[in-house]
């Protein structure tokens, strides 16, 4: 199965490469990295990483949006939206790291469902949409199909949630010893929530 | 001032771009993405990251090397030992993650100094340099101008250790708030060691 990565200028490093390192380790994915029009793609910290065109991939695997600076233009772009609705729609599983939730709230599909997000910008994210249900103590949400983390490196410790959740605990443990990572693992411990 | 990420293919992803994250915070630092020729490098985990040519830079500022399964061609490679020497001893610091430990080692330069590395490959990375003071019990240890951390994440409370000491404990502390990181402050917790 594909882990589709959705890349973007300005987006910030880490909410990609936590996620990609440890979903990198399991072997029933391909990592797949993509943007709009394909290409060099620049992150906020400067590094510049090969993506395919969204338009040439099969979307039915983990769909992953990452936040950062670069999210505000997306929010503008009908299509980039656009796109990432179609993508999220067709995902087996959405994942969100950070203001990477804003883009999908934007989309319309958090409607109706309990989503968090970066905890320094939380107010302004719950104005893009405020039927979706904001939950600010929250290391990481699940509602459905959508995974929505917290900030940055809240992604890391949601993306071995979801791999405990789906091919055991005892995989997840096995991934976070070999990273090295001492996995938050309780999705309620949110030490960043100001409320 | 430069800091210089070196990236040689099967580089694991998070031993660059947890440090990338951090340090990217800095407006006092650059990030440079090098290599031993420079062009597309591939990560252990699929990712493709442009570099420049190692050759053309200027080594005086802070130099990362990474771990993963790609040292090990690296370590029978004198180009690429000679090259790293030269930018080890040229760097104001020389910061390593994992097993980047390990290249650094068998350039020579950690003779006599106290060092650590990945618990997972500990026992097989002491072989490489019995003249190294091997530290089991640690997730980050200093000599002079050497940082080395234990496996992958290591290196984000290695990196966030060297920002606090360099620029403040309240610098770091901001950027760990900001990348919404639960640091790991103490370099001798390491819940990984194996004895």
């Amino acid at each position: 199965m594909d882990f589709n990565l959705f890349l973007f200028d300005d987006f910030e490093t880490l909410d990609v490469f936590g996620p990609a390192e440890l979903f990198g380790m399991l072997p029933e994915y391909k990592l797949r990295f993509l943007s709009q029009e394909g290409g060099l793609i620049t992150s906020r910290q400067g590094a510049q990483i090969m993506t395919e065109p969204a338009r040439e991939g099969d979307f039915s695997g983990l769909l992953l949006i990452p936040g950062g600076l670069g999210t505000r233009p997306l929010l503008e772009s009908p299509a980039h939206l656009g796109l990432l609705k179609e993508m999220a729609e067709e995902s087996a599983y959405c994942l969100t790291v950070c203001t990477g939730s804003a883009l999908l709230a934007k989309t319309g599909l958090l409607k109706g469902r309990r989503a968090t997000s970066n905890k320094s910008v939380f107010e302004w994210v719950k104005t893009l949409d405020s039927e979706v249900h904001w939950v600010e103590r929250a290391r990481w949400v699940v509602d459905g199909k959508y995974y929505t983390s917290s900030g940055v490196s809240a992604g890391m410790d949601m993306s071995l949630g979801f791999i405990a959740e789906h091919f055991g605990r005892e995989r997840a443990e096995d991934i976070a010893v070999y990273a090295e990572y001492i996995w938050n693992d309780d999705s309620q411990n949110d030490p960043f929530a100001k409320k």
